[in-house]
């Protein structure tokens, strides 16, 4: 029997908070969606466990699982239960279930389908690769620093931009899934999410840029709200997608969607406190990369934070597919 | 709709391996299967989560969810995964899972039903409370030491024999759940398990022991088919009903079900190096009791231990509950 698929195949591309904030929306206007995850992390619980047991972050995976599970199940509260005392204070529940899955699974990539079938998510979750990366950032003035969770603090002392990022070991090969479902893509979206150490580090695993950039789908960076201190302030859109195409090579992306919905004002001071700012979207320069600008309400009203609609992307996502079918040819 | 069952309302009571290896051949016999169990360990994992989470024991109640869970499962498999290294090893994924239920959950009994309710389990399990209990043991010398860890090398230091268990705090309630189960009895079990640790803890629950004097149930003691260090090396088949009557008090047995099948010479030498011998079945003693002795071939031939076969444990019993219900009215 055929399946029946809703909407175009969608593949997301990211990881943290931006990368699931997107799917609560994608997986109500398609059934043929992949999330793409980056397994660069080393903080927190995650990074614990990394540690103790040698196994990739489970933390974005963990995140993606509780936006595409259903959300009345036990299981789903139980994900992001953190335990609140003694040798696993601050550990959510879900990086012990990921955890033990890998224990008794052949590959990292096999214990995250174990799981989503356990939960029976909507749509597919792929870890980016199954190898055990290291993130390297290096600064304008030639310092490098190792370590995802190093990045910031010490991106702080420098008091200078990324000139670059790359994974250690290079050359990790990308899981033979996720080159197939970039291949197989109608859209393929990169971010939101943080852009040095959510969105880039995927595109430094081999073979995912390549298939990006020969893929038929329409590829769009949804571009951040606000900047990030310790990795981005300061940023326009143009230098946002000029990273991109450094670390991902040019044409990359299609079309940056970014948002042009005011931020509250009361959001704004407590970002400016951390020296986060909205996102400045330099048109002519964004243009003179090649790339399509569409701005568009992008801002989730409901929460306390400058974030992304997860609905709100998906609409506009699916109108810019439909746009894109009828006047160019798959 | 009324539900249709299978088999009478057995009870079946103790904790650790003992109560697991029973339920595997009950839940082939009855649909109404409850087992009761004890929450009075501290030692290992479930000893960690104590201390860390100040919740009650789970390894207990893991156990027997593995003996109820339908074997095929990826959860099944889980439960009794046990991490290799760093902070969580030799932690068992099945405890952790209960620790964040009970986290979630407003009470020790409600995690383990939705834990149940997650596993799909065959039958019913219930924490014989929801206190923190602690086990106290009262050697024939006089001694005493808290914790139920503690209990084997203490004895073994003091080289004579238990003369009583108790609970702290004393006069823990039972879960009234339990007491139901136990007043709607056909058949009410204790053991077999670590006399002292697993199977008399239950009785020093508030409320157990008069309701399973009180209960019309048959009540049958499994009696275990060697003696064990440091617990009750030396004691007869009487000497353990003995012990249940002090703590129970007495008519809480009505059948002393004990293993006749030879035990193979390779297995008793090397319980013999742990202390361990055959249980002597001292019948003009248990009569004295006033308890009924019932002798039949309960080995588990398939393993190296000398364990009772939940098969033919559950056969006994059922054979013993058709007999006397011919013979009583109920």
């Amino acid at each position: 029997m055929m399946e029946l698929h809703k909407g175009p195949a969608i593949v997301a591309i990211g990881g943290g908070h931006g990368l699931s904030s997107i799917l609560r929306g994608l997986k109500l206007y398609t059934d043929d969606l992949t999330a793409i995850v980056t397994v660069a992390d080393d903080g927190g619980g995650s990074g614990m466990l990394r540690e103790d047991l040698s196994m990739p972050p489970p933390g974005d995976i963990r995140n993606c699982m509780e936006a595409l599970a259903d959300t009345e199940s036990i299981m789903q509260r139980l994900l992001s239960y953190r335990f609140g005392s003694g040798r696993l204070a601050g550990q959510a529940f879900g990086n012990l279930l990921l955890a033990a899955l890998n224990g008794i699974s052949g590959s990292f990539d096999e214990a995250v389908a174990r799981m989503s079938d356990v939960l029976a998510i909507t749509g597919r979750i792929l870890p980016v690769t199954n190898a055990n990366v290291v993130l390297e950032a290096t600064f304008e003035n030639g310092t490098s620093v190792q370590g995802e969770s190093r990045i910031f603090s010490f991106k702080k002392a420098q008091n200078c931009r990324i000139r670059e990022v790359r994974l250690l070991p290079e050359n990790s090969p990308a899981l033979p899934a996720a080159l197939e479902a970039i291949r197989q893509a109608d859209v393929v979206l990169l971010g939101p999410g943080s852009l040095y150490t959510s969105v880039v580090p995927n595109l430094l695993v081999d073979g995912i840029a390549d298939a990006i950039r020969n893929s038929r789908a329409l590829k769009i960076y949804v571009c951040n709200i606000m900047t990030q201190d310790g990795e981005t302030e300061g940023l326009s859109a143009s230098e946002h997608v000029a990273a991109l195409f450094r670390h991902g090579g040019e044409g990359i992306v299609d079309i940056c969607l970014c948002n042009d919905r005011a931020v509250p004002r009361r959001l704004l001071e407590r970002y400016s406190r951390e020296d986060a700012e909205p996102m400045r979207v330099d048109v002519e320069n964004l243009e003179r990369l090649g790339v399509q600008v569409v701005q568009r309400d992008l801002l989730d009203l409901e929460i306390d934070y400058a974030r992304h609609s997860g609905v709100k992307v998906a609409e506009t996502v699916l109108d810019l597919y439909r746009d894109c079918a009828e006047t160019r040819i798959f």
